[in-house]
């Protein structure tokens, strides 16, 4: 009966579910072994060192690490002729869940094979910490394959910083008799890879030997990126996959009901590399980029006129309505905003009793007064919920947590007050969105699915090699695939943070001069003032329409097509 | 190269919808000819009377279209053996989009044939009412088919309900020489068909003749249905499959990231439909169906308290975390708020002038003395910015625009007030979402591209064999399909709208004595207590998941799997 039939559907087994779990997502031809089957490889180096800015002192902080790779890239080299058995290593997220998650362990498993141990780490980093690990089957494999989500494991924000921690990893390490850590995770987590691989290289096992550790590049973001060697990191093609088919369903719309202008902001932290790739699958009336507004200093008020201009100028030819693309992180891109948050950050604090003495309405005239010139006029510009937002409580350093500010909203109030005034006969209906959560646990598109099968791969390829320190990497999808090693001292920079200056791995920001941003620049204007929109729809895992990869991976890559060919 | 590929995808040439364009949904073999040809069909009645509560009233508001078919229902026999030539016939969308209304011109294109003309109509009725129609061809037709959105033609909310609307409809009618109007719209927009019908029935042509107006049943909201006889208007699969897989993403996304209750309000006005459906999909702690908190009376401190108590209960089991959907029209059904609502509506009329005297924030106040007993403490218990919304102005008849009211930020609000006041150890992090206009315009799912293009051919049929007043319909999609034409003066009602008694379709509401309710019911306290949700994931057009039929509608009329077959 369809009832108990809907009852066995429960707990993750949705038709769709069901189906692409028996998929097996495309491999690249290194792995197999001469029969075909899928097999670890070895690597051997390229020779091309790799550096960031400040490869001497991260040599010298991790000289464990770079002594022993010099810092090389290696590339895989052919099928492992004579893999280790016995090995027990270790899986973990760090950070913010994305699609593909649960394909790297099914890879990093299938490297593994049957003579070695892979164990879970339950939520993330903490769980690390906590020892609270337990071994992958092969049945947990089939359960998770080509799922979204980091549900599996689970996950958290934990940074492993303190020499108490890294002692404490060392101890679960040595209590689960561990010969290697996985580590899934973004910019931030892949530096404290580095750290660890560094802490833990030599004298933790009986025998002197050390543990090692290989990061795998995720984050939806798609900051985490290295030129041609890794032209993005897993999670980025669902979620922007997930974001277009929404917003090419509401430009969709907007010619269908003729009357509403949607302002929708994107996830992605300060970089724009989602709303960039979501307006190359769209095309938009409008799309801003934080990046190109820091590089040529606009300030909010022609960045407000802006939006302003393209919304009469399409009411004049009878086009009511319009996208407009936010990235998440822009408040901060933006050099009056960014000046006047430093000039109230200030104040805040300097004037602390006082405002916490006042109602919250009452705050923004006092600080107002406080302000001069072209700061309090900014100010006094806007919409008093946004005041009342920026003198609110600072984080532990200071600082406002820019990303609780509605900036969709307050473009779209701002927009409003601008067309009242100058142009008060343009009708403008306005909504807004935001898209974030809905992108980052999506079944992975078949770009990711294959994508993170082959990190997987890789990762599992690394650790049976004996090597430490590296992040895995793959990339010429659209040949056939090439499986790389990136040495992680050379991804590493000085940066300040916090007030310090610290190792870390730089964020990959929107560049101006990328032909991804290029084609956007090349384009915008037409589709500003006529519906040239896109509706990319959902994304397919089978049929014609299933392979595609990111428009602005393809464009800055310089693919000849979307097709990816594994 | 890559570029200049990518200029050729633009105004709706993704690669995706290139795709669907060559995709021919399947057709119920009624529809094909001895040589397999697609072909309009003639019918014959049931001999089954329809009546809808007060259909003697209705019989003889509509006399001229209700004694031309007794109000019998209509099935399909066979294929048209002389189907006439030389019809013109203009189709129009009337109310909010929803997909596979492209689908439904193409459809009605294909029974019409190359003997007769289709003419769509600019605007919805606006565009009927200014006689902006225009010739559509089989090139249109290759281009919209299997697309999303109403933006081939357009839509609006235009009623035609004055005498003088009327004439100028049979102005247009006359000036164009049309034989036949298709109106695709829902519940009013099909009232308004039946209306039409019965103005336009005979004596518009020189020869004597009228106008045959045929309606075809849309809305996402799913609140047009006809039990056996129409299990569901189209537009409400497409519209919960790309919601269901939204929820089902941030289900995925709870136990990955650990910390996250998310409240989503889901589009579908006043019939909780939607959410019914939604919650059928993917599984969530809390579901809440209008229709139920209506039929139970259940107020709303105990809906906030029973949602507190599932996350209590969740917390300390270690889930921290979960999802509560919420129909758009929830606020409507509660019946302490609606009571309220009604005071409200009576005391901003009565103290209009000392309100307007008052600043937003002072209203409140000067409100809650007013009122008495527990009005006065529900109105307190609100949150202060709910509190001035409902004093806000009414509109024309006097009531408050609730739709504008944010529901799922006031149960957020309210559900943390409770926590923080009774478990204070209980952490409890929030996020809301509202999905709604992303859902009205994405491409058809395999069930609504199938179901449009037969309710198209269905429609079309009726035209070429000279019926009236008639709502295409199509039911039994589960083996085979079967071909119906509801008369319209069957469905209609007298309803108390704006004051006044008027002839309208009923609503269809959620029935808690329905399968697909009772299925919730039995389940639902299962899904509160553990994670047993499921993630449908993205529709397919292609591949083993692509049919299925909504999960409530397979309930509700009987069948026996979610399979369809045409």
């Amino acid at each position: 009966m369809l009832t108990s039939a809907l009852r066995e559907m429960e707990k993750g087994n949705s038709i769709f579910e069901r189906e692409i779990r028996k998929f097996q997502a495309p491999v690249c031809r290194i792995f197999l072994d001469d029969q075909g089957r899928i097999a670890p490889v070895v690597f051997t180096s390229t020779g091309q060192v790799l550096s960031a800015g400040n490869s001497a002192a991260a040599r010298q902080e991790f000289s464990r690490i770079a002594n022993a790779g010099g810092s090389r890239l290696l590339q895989a080299r052919g099928v492992n002729p004579a893999p280790p058995s016995g090995k027990k290593v270790a899986v973990l997220f760090s950070g913010g869940p994305a699609a593909g998650g649960h394909n790297v362990i099914a890879g990093l498993k299938t490297a593994l094979g049957k003579k070695n141990t892979l164990l879970g780490v339950r939520g993330g980093p903490a769980g690390l910490l906590a020892g609270s690990l337990f071994k992958i089957t092969d049945k947990d494999i089939k359960r998770i394959l080509n799922t979204g989500g980091f549900d599996f494991l689970g996950s958290d924000r934990t940074k492993i910083k303190t020499p108490e921690q890294f002692a404490q990893v060392k101890k679960v390490c040595v209590r689960y008799k561990l010969d290697a850590l996985v580590i899934i995770g973004g910019d931030d987590s892949n530096t404290n890879a580095a750290l660890l691989a560094e802490y833990l290289f030599a004298g933790v096992k009986k025998d002197g030997s050390g543990i090692q550790v290989i990061g795998v590049p995720k984050t939806i973001d798609g900051d985490l990126q290295a030129g041609r060697l890794l032209p993005i990191s897993f999670g980025f093609d669902t979620a922007t996959k997930i974001y277009a088919e929404l917003v090419g369903n509401i430009l969709q719309d907007t010619p269908s009901s003729r009357k509403y202008w949607h302002f929708i902001k994107l996830m992605g932290r300060a970089a724009s590399h989602v709303a960039l790739e979501v307006a190359l699958q769209t095309r938009p009336a409008v799309t801003l980029i934080s990046e190109e507004i820091a590089e040529k200093k606009i300030p909010l008020h022609k960045i407000v006129k802006s939006i302003a201009d393209t919304v009469v100028r399409r009411y004049r030819k009878g086009l009511r309505y319009g996208v407009v693309i936010i990235p998440e992180g822009l408040i901060e891109f933006i050099p009056d905003i960014t000046s006047l948050l430093k000039t109230l950050n200030e104040l805040t604090a300097k004037y602390a009793p006082e405002l916490n003495g006042l109602a919250l309405d009452k705050r923004p005239e006092f600080a107002a007064r406080k302000l001069s010139g072209s700061k309090a006029l900014l100010f006094r510009s806007l919409p008093g919920y946004i005041q009342e937002m920026l003198l609110l409580d600072r984080d532990s350093h200071g600082n406002l947590q820019v990303s609780q500010v509605p900036t969709e909203r307050l473009l779209i109030d701002m927009v409003a007050a601008h067309l009242k005034k100058n142009v008060p006969d343009v009708q403008f209906s306005p909504n807004s969105h935001f898209f974030g959560y809905e992108g980052r646990c999506g079944a992975p598109s078949l770009f990711d699915a294959a994508f993170t099968f082959n990190l997987g791969l890789t990762a599992g390829s690394l650790v049976l090699a004996n090597h430490t320190g590296y992040m895995a990497a793959f990339t010429d999808l659209q040949k056939g695939g090439r499986v790389l090693a990136i040495p992680l001292t050379g991804l590493l920079n000085i940066e300040r943070r916090h007030g310090r200056e610290e190792m870390v791995i730089a964020k990959a920001l929107v560049k101006t001069n990328s032909r991804a941003f290029k084609f956007l620049a090349s384009r915008r204007r037409d589709w500003a003032g006529s519906d040239l929109f896109t509706s990319p729809g959902p994304r397919q895992l089978w049929g014609p329409a299933a392979r595609q990869t990111p428009i602005s991976v393809a464009l800055n890559q310089g693919y000849a097509n979307l097709n990816f060919e594994l």
